[in-house]
């Protein structure tokens, strides 16, 4: 047992609090749950607490590991690199307004687009189930085509495999992507300031609805459509604009702008305030929201980012956006302060403030 | 109906034969079969009748998806990157000699080393069944990091998705391999020129062999180890020692050496001879082939490679692959004709010749 001779001020409690966020998580689960993938706080527990005190290496310039969603980068003959990779185990495969095809596609681009780089090749491995139809999985190889043309990138290799029936779930993809960063792209968490502003690149919520409506355990009329597409117009926008003003970029994906934002206010160790009524919802989004008492802060998005720009330069950067194809609804939804350090508040209509904090069970599996 | 005015000649005929076997496989099948994933001739019919009409794209230096088991190129800033990917699903996760993270680090490491590359990143994506006991988890986790530092490449990025119970067989990895390739290799199919040497590395079917008794469905006593392991200190030796007069290598993975060998008879328009008394095989992976009914020339390797080499270089090649850990059992084991072109013949212990084909059904699922 612990004596202290007097008690801890408020100030030296929060401070304690705020160390023990900070502090990477231990993995202490037995079994692997959904919540591990869902990109919370299970996801981080076991990537901090099982991956990466195996696999972390010092020889890299900047290994993501670590860092859920954006790229690893590696200098060859002053080239400066990006290398990600994501799996997709979306279910269904296919909902209005794509399908694990496109998913499979930006979800990698866009990884590679938030670290700055503009992409050069993918990868695409297909796990494939027996019994899959060939119709369907010539629908999805062409969705992969077709989203892969739209991006700008060729897929450069492959590889098949076939497991037997009830193995798989129709078809896992799982790319890979390497990007060439731009010169003027210096893209981090610990760039981000107090005063910068916050920006999304267009609405939010609109993919994980999608997947929630497409999957028919709703009793909903409303047609949402997922927002899966290529991030890298709009950072080519950004940079071109902007520079070295842009601080930071991540896209939005499992766990949604709440958990991009939490983790930037971990990692720069900054507060960052959210106007609520300035964030861009769809009304038909708001309303399915409401009905499953969900908030789209937390719900996905596959062509969202979140931008950390310079006070200076957040005007040029939401008209850069805006102008570029897929940030048509661009806002600028808040910005970053001193105080609470590792925290992200909302400030309600009413002139309130609360707590956004990490996303901790998993509201929606297998979402991309 | 078309009438022709006299009969093929016999070479006639045999030329028509060779133009179908070159011409690209049509996809006709309605559903997807195990043998889709087992590297013959129905993965080539899926690969080249289905997803390279819809994915190929005339941008890159060299794209892979095509040519099965190596790996695409591309040039930035000078540096030829090479880029390749594999999905891993083998079954049972361990086996001895391995386990699929093993697999999962050297399958890829060995695309790129048999393309002249030296490794410089892998990317690791994992997918988990829920309920996964997260022993088995870091056991594998473990296993990559140990197979990534022996092969010296770091894993630099990664991702994690977790499906229900019941829609995975407790883990799919998905590697891809970033490497640099040697300004002195120059290895590809169209290279191998009649006269030249075939060697392997080593030892043939070990790697078949140990999964299929560590499945436990033969009543087999003899211990068979995977053979999993970096074939790039074997490639480096090989360059090192020959340079150009290495003309193209393959690893010879799912459908065994005489997979690879078909592959480069067709490709490179030559025949290849191989003697059949100098394959080296290990006497229980004979045995065990026996009691299949099996040619261990089909059964799937994860640490060898087949060498086509210049005629005047050949026993320095021998020589470098010998000293070289991982190539101690090296043999030369046939050689290149003009003809027949487009095939594979044995050459038996009793003098005589048989053609040995494209493997057709899949003797093994799930084998890497």
């Amino acid at each position: 047992m612990t004596v202290t001779g007097r008690a801890l001020t408020e100030e030296e409690v929060g401070r304690r609090i705020e160390e023990m966020r900070r502090r990477p998580r231990r993995f202490r689960d037995e079994r692997i749950t959904m919540a591990h993938g869902a990109g919370g706080k299970a996801s981080r527990a076991l990537i901090e607490g099982l991956v990466v005190p195996l696999l972390d290496n010092p020889a890299l310039d900047h290994n993501t590991l670590s860092a859920l969603g954006d790229a690893a980068t590696l200098t060859v003959h002053g080239a400066r690199l990006a290398f990600t990779t994501d799996a997709f185990v979306v279910s269904p495969l296919t909902f209005p307004g794509g399908s694990i095809g496109d998913l499979a596609v930006n979800g990698t681009v866009n990884d590679l687009a938030v670290s700055g780089a503009r992409p050069l090749a993918l990868s695409l491995a297909m796990i494939l189930e027996e019994g899959l139809s060939a119709e369907v999985l010539e629908q999805q190889v062409r969705a992969v085509a077709d989203a892969a043309a739209a991006a700008g990138v060729p897929v450069a290799t492959g590889d098949t495999k076939v497991v037997e029936r009830g193995k798989c779930d129709g078809m896992y993809l799982t790319t890979a992507g390497l990007g060439l960063t731009r010169p003027d792209a210096s893209l981090a968490p610990d760039r981000v300031r107090p005063g910068d502003k916050v920006l999304v690149s267009g609405t939010i919520g609109d993919h994980g609805v999608a997947i929630m409506l497409a999957r028919g355990n709703l009793d909903l009329e409303a047609e949402v459509r997922s927002d899966t597409r290529s991030l890298w117009p709009v950072v080519e926008a950004l940079l071109d604009t902007c520079g070295p003003a842009v601080r930071c970029l991540r896209d939005a994906t499992r766990g949604g702008v709440a958990t991009v934002l939490n983790e930037i206010a971990v990692a720069a160790e900054v507060g960052v305030v959210v106007a609520e009524s300035r964030l861009p919802v769809r009304p038909e989004v708001t309303g399915a929201c409401e009905i499953l008492g969900i908030d789209p802060l937390y719900v996905a998005n596959e062509g969202k980012l979140v931008a950390f720009v310079a006070p200076d330069a957040a005007d040029a950067a939401l008209e850069a956006m805006r102008r570029a194809p897929g940030g048509e609804d661009a806002a600028l939804i808040g910005e970053v302060r001193e105080e609470p350090p590792g925290r992200v508040l909302g400030k309600t209509a009413f002139g309130g403030h609360r707590i956004i904090d990490v996303l901790v069970g998993d509201p929606l599996p297998r979402i991309c």
